[in-house]
């Protein structure tokens, strides 16, 4: 992509100016919850609503046409009617607006006179130069300046996923799923009917925006698979692209052409295709942002040799199955590792990979776990399972002794609450500098009530998985990432 | 099993009367913690602390000796160190004590010693009648009566759920889990080092168990393979049985046997017997949960040929992917159908399954779609996307637009939120009707900010999926389950 194109949709999905043309007063239509949605937002720039037949509109001046806004607009959103569409990209134009996302229905998707006007509307825009995202668009969302411009409320938190989505429902659950559990999003795309801005060109964009560290696509279809696995790539020679291939199978295929008219290829070659480019294939939407997570805050793995330490035996069991199934080795601790454990477990130790702690919770015997294990030059990623979180339980026990106990005031319950909590935040400070220091991921599988994956120590990001399944899925793609990369360097 | 033997633990399992034989005040030692838990837990009988050093434990007055509580003892739970483990033993049994929980550790799992002492306890208790749960347990939770005797802190609600557990830590973990999401447990056995009552006898004992409607069994390691089929054929015919079996890789087999000194044999011959059995065959600890609860509350599928109706289009093309993958089938719609939709959807509905209803939130919409396609005899299981928990979408909406968008006054936000709320409540006493009539499972995923599996209506209970993925592999394994029954009838 020219640099002139980056600048101009930098521009446009990094917008400080918007003109809503169409903006309405009533919450039933989309010019009206989505003006709502970017005032919720708090958008940091500035927002001029057009709309010919209101003064007012949610508070703000209304303005009769995009031509008499005093100053230039960044970026359009276009909310009339489909037969109002045409007049309004013109007025953009003259305007010299960059670009437009037009979020109406009514144009492709409908049949053979929808198709029409989009051709249309194609015309207008590039007589004009100007972009266009949509339409039939879901919205977009750029959270660096806090713009939530879509059709449903959701409001994830800043971060460094970007989503490219050809569903706008599942895009903007996926935002949802992220609000809730605090994931990081960068920005969304619902690329509607792709009428100009393909998946492709954001693509491209996204390879080179360095808020982003990672892309999700969510495909249904595509006109030009070649083209595809070209820019495919390019960018995941930057960054990693995790990939939702729907329409895989024959039911998929068939829901996927009544719903965006794509015609599925033979799933076998497509994904062997995008494996080549060097994409993370996924097949549940929540296993996105998993992934996408873990790629966003972790070191990649060098190798497939995983260390695993767990409070209880069971879970280094489970753990053990689970990583073997999905490739990893766990290797046997060498003897000078041994001497190091022995020092500090009781004699019954499992003296083997998984480590089990048998449930000794402390401080120390944590630290000096984690470190020793990374230290060693024949782990490259450690699981810790049931030692985040453990403090909880303590709390529990102890929360459950007060007034019960003797020995269990309230003054000597506080003091186990703060000891426990100190220590478990402590801990979560040694993993997230143990992590920079040794350059080795370590995926913590969380004992306690919450299911976020996403935890603050510091102003630092820990990622903890409620799951080993989850953190396993993970560290797959990671080391899947790791193996593509050094295959492109030799 | 005897009818007898099956009294005497239906006793022992569901005690009025409890010993804790080692009770202690310190919330450091076993006989602290599982006190208080059975205390926080508010078992509905009585118990009674035996510790010789102390006047009160907890409040309550201490007994020097079992034999001098004055009462009939129906279970006895031990945890005096393992030194004096067979004088207590010794004193249950003349106190005439049916069954023992012996938490103590120090037995088989640490060498030749230990076996011998574990072997010595079993042939007092063998003398005098006595069965035991143990040693090494993490202890046992029966929720009928309230008890929650394990050393985990951990209060899940009453259900239909039982499960038997190689692995105390896993175990109590997922009843931690089951907890925070609400899901009914009946039993839960913590089976230590099954010196005398063996997951064998758990089962026969559960498949008996009117309030258990499925058994969950995590497991290491089993001595008589051919024992445990046959056992398991007879339940199985009876009742749901999910097995976790953990060591079938490699990495996993040698992890068991440094915990629980398991020996594993050929993972897929022990896998191929299991299926034979009738058994479900469960990977991730948290499948076990997902699967049991839809056992608990779901009609089983009499096909494979699933409805999917959705608000937006993407999840449909998602979950048809999904099903399809998943050995599912879904089935074209009838035209008698296809004009009943036609009658309440927009005139570029998908006119196929899955059905998606673009969007519109209404309430007779949502009624006409769910009995429009339970009503067919063509599909045999209905999965509804994204319609469970759109009031929160709505009520989301109308609060952002509270004191921006005019005609959203406080008073109209309330008639919204009112509205929602009656519109989504009104459609889950729909749906649970609608399951009892038609005898099929309709099995919602939410679309809302909780995770949780299990909602309560009007006092009976609904179960939401948070993703496709999780209410497809539950859908599965009732459906192996159905075809497993049918099976046996022929």
């Amino acid at each position: 992509m020219e640099k002139q194109m980056l600048q101009k949709l930098d521009k446009m999905f990094n917008p400080n100016i918007i003109a809503i043309i169409g903006a309405s007063n009533s919450i039933q239509k989309w010019g009206g919850f989505l003006t709502v949605h970017m005032l919720k937002g708090k958008f940091i720039g500035k927002i001029y609503p057009v709309n010919p037949r209101e003064k007012q509109i949610l508070g703000m001046p209304a303005y009769r046409s995009i031509l008499d806004i005093p100053e230039p607009i960044d970026l359009g959103i276009i909310a009339v009617p489909a037969d109002k569409v045409l007049p309004a990209i013109e007025e953009a134009g003259k305007k010299g607006v960059p670009g437009l996302v037009v979020v109406t229905s009514g144009f492709s998707e409908t049949g053979e006179d929808g198709k029409s006007l989009e051709k249309q509307m194609v015309e207008i825009a590039k007589r004009f130069g100007i972009r266009i995202i949509g339409p039939n668009t879901m919205g977009i969302t750029s959270t660096y300046v806090s713009l939530y411009a879509t059709g449903a409320a959701v409001f994830p938190p800043r971060g460094h996923i970007s989503f490219i989505s050809q569903s706008g429902n599942l895009g903007t659950q996926m935002l949802y799923w992220a609000e809730r559990e605090k994931i990081g999003i960068d920005q969304f795309f619902g690329t509607g009917n792709e009428a100009d801005i393909s998946a492709f060109e954001l693509l491209e964009y996204l390879a080179e925006r360095e808020t982003t560290r990672v892309i999700l696509l969510y495909l249904e279809g595509i006109d030009d698979g070649r083209k595809l696995f070209n820019v495919l790539k390019c960018v995941t020679r930057k960054k990693p692209v995790l990939v939702l291939k729907a329409g895989r199978t024959k039911a998929g295929a068939r829901a996927a052409l009544s719903h965006t008219g794509a015609i599925a290829g033979k799933a076998e070659v497509f994904e062997a295709a995008l494996k080549q480019a060097g994409c993370i294939i996924v097949k549940n939407p929540s296993d996105l942002l998993d992934i996408a997570i873990a790629f966003s805050y972790l070191p990649l793995p060098k190798g497939n040799r995983i260390g695993v330490c767990t409070l209880g035996g069971g879970w280094g069991v489970v753990a053990s199955d689970l990583l073997n199934e999905a490739g990893f080795e766990l290797p046997p601790l060498d003897p000078q590792t041994i001497a190091r454990f022995d020092k500090i477990l009781p004699p019954y130790w499992s003296r083997s990979n998984p480590v089990d702690l048998v449930g000794q919770v402390d401080e120390d015997i944590f630290n000096t776990s984690l470190h020793t294990l990374l230290e060693t030059d024949y782990i490259d990623a450690l699981i810790m399972m049931g030692v985040f979180g453990v403090s909880e339980f303590v709390i529990r026990v102890a929360s459950a002794s007060l007034g019960v106990a003797p020995d269990v005031t309230e003054n000597e319950f506080k003091q186990i609450e703060d000891y426990a909590n100190s220590t478990e935040h402590k801990f979560r400070e040694e993993t997230l500098a143990a992590m920079e220091k040794f350059k080795k991921p370590v995926i913590g599988v969380l004992l306690s009530s919450t299911a976020n994956l996403v935890h603050e120590v510091d102003g630092k990001t820990l990622i903890l998985f409620p799951t080993p399944e989850r953190a396993i899925k993970a560290l797959q793609a990671l080391y899947q990432y790791q193996q593509y990369l050094s295959r492109q360097k030799t």
